[in-house]
């Protein structure tokens, strides 16, 4: 289980042993290595105070890390032993749709006689706020929603239990240094920024948010639960997975030119079996992108805020990162007969990338699994 | 200046004089007073702290302040030369569109052709995630946002300030007491949850917002600045506003049905003139409603989240409160020849309600003036 988890890695969390409080540690091999002694902002319950320090700090920091690490200097527990927590406290979330084949899919699904990108997709990566206080940490069980549904044929909603449940396979983007209000993140500044990356489950109840989300956008369909993974994967340890961004056509505007994608792979786990493998560098906008166009109109961020890709689909029919479009809008089964997620289901998301050592790593993963509604 | 703030009000706010530290007072008459010494929670820069302590220990903190305001026992600064801060920390924000005179105007504007309001409204009170981090105080300046903006006939968007800012007068409720992941808050809790009311500017840019929309909602257009009042006002203090809700048909789904309106007067000032006053009291879903459908799909709640009504607008044209209504998307000049917000333009929300002395209380206003976009 250490594999990916080498010294070209060391991920951030928040974990505690029996008996004891939440305090930073590293994932390591195996092991969960406590790093609470090595600077007094690890030795916290979240990541906030750490990741507020700044790019010098987290260079310094993990290059002390990683020496006190090698030497066995620190105190090591195995992973499997400690409780993990959810690794930072969340500011604002906000949730992009930055997968063209994602966006594409979901247009001949829902308007199959239409142009199936809307006209402002090419132009501006389209994003919402979610809530930040219901985002949960990987593991966390989650409750089939409620709500209201109003299927095509019939004359008026219902109230029930979401009968379209389903995930979204994303990465999440963690600021570490926020902005001030009426400033802006140039597209060029994302690493002065960001801290970090995790893998994301935006669940999503899709007939709660096929009713409610004209002309608001998406609520209660979300708002229930996001699944985040217990590892930070801090963006040093991805320098060997940037790579070049798709062609954009027609070219952003200047505000938007710049930043990479990353190639990260992204495995969906249904009860145990492989179902999916999306691919992260297939996606049109780039996280430095998304953050300048986030700032642009002068809103601040604050340390702790997170935003997500939107669900990661590659062109390919199996590389698709919701059962929505796995499942085609829940008209052609896949996986031996599923289309939307049923209660026990477990759904694990893995996302792994090259190393800078020359092998790859293990991001955190992103697991949930479904229980039945409340009575 | 004092009236509307007498003992049957005492609203709550942070404040400070020259060289000292934030800390909780209440508004009375033309002073603000100290109450930092009458509950720890109350030293603090924040309400946070005393909100989550619940309707008990509210309700005897009020009466036990209004003991002590009465006997002059409280140090009392003159209103006009203290500083007032945001009064807490906001979580979550959460805006609706309750107002049935506002989403049928919007629809007739936007969709002259069709049936003014689209198909769920009349079902659930729609509402959407706004961004926490740009809630801002009364008084902050508010800069022109810049972004994308595409006209009709325009064949491709052009970045630049926006020319369609606006201003939506709404009320917004403060959570006190928060909710776990996975319940629920029913219809007849409201009062366990909302620890007060505030008056709130949701600054809108029409044209951003028209751009980028779809599918996902609101974004840019609604996230550069949120402006709330400084002044907290109890729910215990409106409860002589309680009123009759308008009829609601067709009949809610069970979850939903209850609550009550509020009888509380809007003004907006633009430039010294009132040139609307919506009416509180004509909104169709009311707080407790949006409060239940909030946690309908078990979304947990917080101490400090903050959800708002949407703009209120009553059915006479000098009842809206936003000028894209008032100047029927910017087609019919009011006010003199007024559309949108221009450079220098101040505009101040007042709110007032029956107080349950016999007179009325003066809710916190909600000022802000619009600075010149950045170069």
């Amino acid at each position: 289980m250490g594999e990916g988890f080498g010294i070209d890695h060391l991920p951030y969390g928040v974990f505690s042993t029996r008996g004891s409080a939440p305090r930073v540690g590293v994932r390591y091999a195996d092991t969960v290595v406590d790093v609470s002694t090595v600077r007094p902002q690890l030795d916290r319950p979240a990541l906030n105070d750490f990741m507020a320090l700044g790019p010098e700090a987290w260079a310094e920091t993990r290059s002390d890390i990683a020496g006190q690490v090698e030497a066995g200097a620190l105190p090591a527990f195995p992973a499997d032993e400690v409780a993990l927590h959810l690794p930072f406290t969340v500011g604002d979330y906000v949730d992009f749709y930055a997968s063209l084949h994602h966006a594409s899919n979901v247009g001949r699904i829902f308007r199959p006689d239409q142009e199936p990108l809307l006209p402002n997709w090419r132009h501006l990566p389209v994003g919402y706020h979610g809530r930040g206080g219901t985002v949960v940490v990987s593991g966390t069980p989650v409750v089939r929603p409620c709500g209201q549904r109003k299927g095509p044929h019939e004359s008026a909603p219902t109230y029930g239990p979401s009968r379209r449940l389903d995930i979204e396979a994303e990465l999440g983007f963690v600021i570490g240094v926020g902005s001030e209000l009426g400033s802006r993140i140039g597209v060029d500044e994302l690493q002065d920024h960001v801290f970090g990356v995790v893998g994301l489950n935006d669940w999503s109840a899709r007939d709660i948010q096929a009713w409610e989300y004209v002309p608001l956008g998406p609520f209660l369909g979300k708002s229930f639960a996001t699944s985040v993974s217990a590892w930070v994967t801090p963006l040093a340890a991805l320098a060997a997975a940037r790579t070049e961004l798709p062609e954009q056509d027609p070219a952003p505007l200047p505000y938007l030119a710049g930043g990479h994608a990353l190639d990260v792979d992204v495995a969906v786990v249904l009860d145990g079996d492989v179902v999916s493998r999306p691919p992260y560098r297939t996606m049109y906008w780039s996280p430095a992108q998304m953050l300048a166009h986030l700032t642009v109109n002068g809103a601040s961020t604050r340390t702790g805020d997170l935003f997500a890709s939107g669900t990661i689909s590659g062109p390919e029919p199996d590389t698709r990162g919701s059962f929505l479009e796995l499942s085609w809008g829940g008209k052609e089964p896949f996986a031996g007969g599923r289309t939307f997620l049923e209660d026990g289901d477990e759904v694990v998301l893995r996302y792994s990338a090259p190393g800078t050592g020359g092998g790859r790593i293990t991001l955190g993963e992103v697991a949930g699994r479904i229980e039945p509604a409340l009575p």
